[in-house]
């Protein structure tokens, strides 16, 4: 079969692999209809993620059709079409009996298990995939959803919406500041009317971003990039006292920091963000501010929830498809994706046939 | 002034009554702008309630300007526009300290207190009312937010909302079926998307009220008047289990006992309605079902939270309202609203300058 | 092999089976080295539980050695000396990702899963045992906690934990009434602690029962067998207002309606007894109390926790332990046992090797 | 009267002042039986705080009986023995009404409320003292309650508690680690088995105190006072994944960092210590391990909670108070707890009629 294949940075090709075999009784072999590119495939391509070796087929997020299954797969079924979780993940272990199944347990060969798609073990961006432990790590997809909207619910909105949203205790009324409204941060803002938001006020450097945050379902936006009027901007926007909860999407000391100086006594802080470095917490002011401040990986936990939300018509998860490509198109579709300043690419839809 | 007081049962007249005084000095003096009727009045008329006597202004819902305050009050300042609570509480014993102002255990003459007004103490039906613990019972306004949608959280909205919704512990994704699509169905029906339910199931006897309930939001409607077909309804609206909630807004047995039949392993069912006698709770099938039941009296704590939505155009509040009067057409309000099955009211409001 | 079989309605013996086998992958195949007789086998021997046929092997608690394990069990190892649950699951439909596994929606041959051991597939009241599921539904027991402690954790002491205790939300400062000083019951008060409950109070008819009590933790006890005197007993151990918990132990229905008895506003009210019945429920009293009412069936989620507990010497589990018997002694298990008022036995030790 | 007045850096004196007066409808005026000294007081005599000006009365803990109130004060009685919480709250604003008392909006004068005693107002380390909000920020002592346990719950036990404890989500079977063996420290010790904690351990770099910290409830003791064995030695106690929560109890970045060192996936830390400076925090690492944070000044919500402990022998406060004074040997007091390295005081009882 055809795969993206990392060589090592800055090195990826399209090219003949062999196909995936069974080799666990829980596992399933899936043949791809449609993947997709994340920013973290881009930090790996640059090197930044050295688990990931030369040969490794990338990609952790994905829609396909069950093909074959291992012997002790019962709920997963030749011909069944799945929503591919990026977490992979044994049910049993004690992690997983609390829901943090982005710390899973389970040896998978000489590596851990979680999020290994792409990163410890060949991924969705390829003809077929195996996927270990399928009957707890994929989902069967409604009818009347599409293959964009479910592709949606492999990373991204889970992400937004558990290390977003739910870490941020949104409840009833609050007031929401996402820092950062690139797709992550996009995310978060669309699913924190789940908890009944009153205000939901994007922020970023970038008009044109803040313009599309609104699509997403920001009701207010506040641009950054200069001096520390944004701040008074925003406080302006509560009872003077602050944000209720600010969700951190971007990754970066900035931005963190940025979250710091608009929240309200009692507040929440959710770290989404992918960091690199250490960053500065002034906990000679925060310590008497009874704040929360929490980080995570997506677990996944809540993609059913999702999914019987898009069958619902509650979100429009396929809203952020901006781009299509065919999967033998696929070093086009990194491209694209690559220059999404330029693009405007949010999320790319490449699947087996092309809509 | 004039004030709409009772007589015993069936004896009701809108008459000239002293004007109400400070009597502690935690109170404060409001002139009504905007009453309304609840259907806890009619029950009072009838006689249901003995603890009414002969004498008492009724009503318990209300916005209004205060006129004076008591020594104690501080936050509460003449000239306010303020929306009364249906609850009245002392903010310092201990049931008030964990939010449960319905049951304040602060002393307001012989009686207790919490549902106090147009009850044990002289209520809002009438040109001014006094108004005890003013600075926790009481919420300024805030700009653009009319009369009429700030009446609704007197009592209607926090009620369906903290017993139906919140109690019933409604969670993103959800279905929640609500039985009984009168006012206070509609309230749980329009709240119980804050905590972003799924789907929406307003079950009723009515196919006009049913109608009514989809522009609060439902997302589908039932009626169960005859048969029990309409159960399988419901359950093929679910994945065949049954709903996650199922909210009581009636206040009968047959009601209650439809809760119980539509629910899922793990569901929770929350009574609102106001129940007169006893009713069968099949624990020979319910113990293994892991279910939950609540029952409660607003406590109208989400009152500031709810005033938020409405001000940040979340909540239509203003929706309930289907009818208008002049506080001394007060008569003529209750002969509407007490007509209700034919006239189609909801909520009635009575201004002292009418629109 | 030998087992207990069951025969229909008062039919049981102590009979040469064949050696369960592994069915499905997920199996594993446990020796018996101490299981117990629990109240529900006495009540399936009275044949109150038509779902068990003549023919089935009784018994749902048990501590074993891992004797062979189907090829995808991957945390059960041959050897392992584990905690067998009274609960089976699967780890990955959407009951058991919500932790209710006694829920569990997965196929077991025609059968539902949940509690099926002794009930819809043979039991561990025989020398060996077919686990299903065996990496969901058991757990290595650590070194330092003997068999008799462990075996506790298979249904008793969850039970009234979660079932009682976590149900009842019961939180620092918290008074508790346990109603039935049973095995169940005394489960409860053991537990109650956990969340630091202030007093628990045992109520019973039966005052050994209620001497028993105080060993288990209870710091007050109420017989409740004449007159209503007790209530007003029970609320001068509060404020005069009622207990905040109450858990029901029995499963009649004048065993729930004392709970009603008792509560305050705002109290929580877990049903854990096995009801045959349906009781009344007041709601002409209650609609207006704020409270919570559950019901449940033990999910065993809770089982590692405890595990922790016992081997830290902060719940001494094999205090229930009040006789010893050999496996081959079964039937006089079962006599002792089924005399438990007087033999005061609370749970009796059935032993591969007696010690 | 006499009282212990500051004036400025290292200037402090037992003198004459005016005696306190009623200021407004809701104030008390308390009679000071026993008082003590806190960490903070030190810092502010070494002029770490400000706010605190010439002539101010230090103290802000104590228990005393009520000589006078305002006219607006219906819970307190005059001759009634009250603990006096460290905290002053309205109990109707926005924060006080979420239970966040120490953020408290009301206006005092010209300052803000919340902590105020012997910062912004006059304190209680002294003959008398005026409590503003007197029904909100005091408690009815029960009889059987000593001046000295009571005085424990003014700050000390409440802070551990709510900041700590609470605030770190400690759950039944948890293992805590709380990292300095002080006096908050060991208050968070004392009430980590409220909520079940299954081991408890306290790390310090002092011996003795780490001997003190098993009197008050530590199961296990780890010295850190060199090198990095520590750590291993602290995940040993865990399953090597490290410990549930960790409470940081000292307040400078050594300790901060120590305690996220020692923490697994999905663990709290909860920050008690009062910083003066900045820490760094290694998003880096953390990003990924779902780990929550928290800060807080006490809001001594739990103190009517820890007080029913107290009455009912489940908490030991009185076991705090090493030294016992005089009120007019207020000066000696504070030499012996300023020298507490050396005389091993944790909390000095200071009291009127000397015990």
């Amino acid at each position: 079969m055809k795969a993206l294949v990392y060589h090592g940075p800055d090195q990826k090709s399209w090219e003949d692999v062999p196909d995936p075999e069974i080799l666990k009784p829980t596992d399933a072999i899936v043949e791809i209809d449609t993947t997709t590119i994340c920013g973290t495939d881009l930090h790996i391509l640059k090197g930044d993620v050295p688990a990931v070796t030369d040969g490794r087929i990338l990609g952790h997020e994905g829609v396909g059709t069950v093909v074959d299954v291992g012997s002790a797969v019962s709920r997963a079924k030749e011909g069944d079409r799945l929503l591919l979780s990026c977490i992979s993940s044994c049910g049993s272990c004690s992690f997983c009996q609390q829901g943090l199944y982005s710390h899973c347990l389970a040896d998978e060969g000489a590596s851990g298990i979680g999020w290994i798609f792409g990163h410890l073990i060949n991924g969705t961006q390829a003809e077929k995939v195996r996927v270990p432990f399928a009957d707890n790590s994929t989902y069967r997809i409604p009818e009347g959803v599409s293959d964009e909207a479910a592709l949606m619910l492999s990373d991204i909105l889970p992400t937004g919406f558990e290390i977003g949203v739910r870490n941020g205790r949104v409840k009833p009324g609050d007031i929401v500041a996402v820092v950062g409204a690139g797709p992550v941060g996009l995310a978060a803002v669309m699913t924190a009317g789940l908890y009944g938001a009153s205000r939901i006020i994007a922020i970023d450097l970038d008009d044109n971003r803040l313009e599309q945050a609104k699509v997403f379902g920001a009701t207010d936006s506040v641009n950054n990039s200069s001096g520390d009027g944004w701040i008074d901007e925003v406080k302006d926007m509560t009872d003077g006292l602050g944000v209720d909860v600010a969700v951190e999407a971007v990754g970066i000391p900035q931005t963190f920091a940025a979250c710091l100086k608009i929240i309200r006594p009692g507040a929440s802080v959710a770290n989404v963000g992918v960091h690199g470095k250490a960053v500065e917490l002034p906990l000679q002011d925060l310590w008497i501010m009874d704040i929360t401040m929490t980080t995570g990986l997506v677990s996944t936990s809540t993609t059913p929830m999702l999914l019987k939300l898009v069958a619902q018509h509650k979100l429009s998860a396929e809203k952020f498809v901006t781009h299509h490509f065919a999967l033998d198109e696929m070093l086009d579709a990194y491209d694209t994706f690559g220059r999404a300043a330029e693009t405007k690419a949010l999320k790319v839809a490449i699947q087996r046939r092309r809509t």
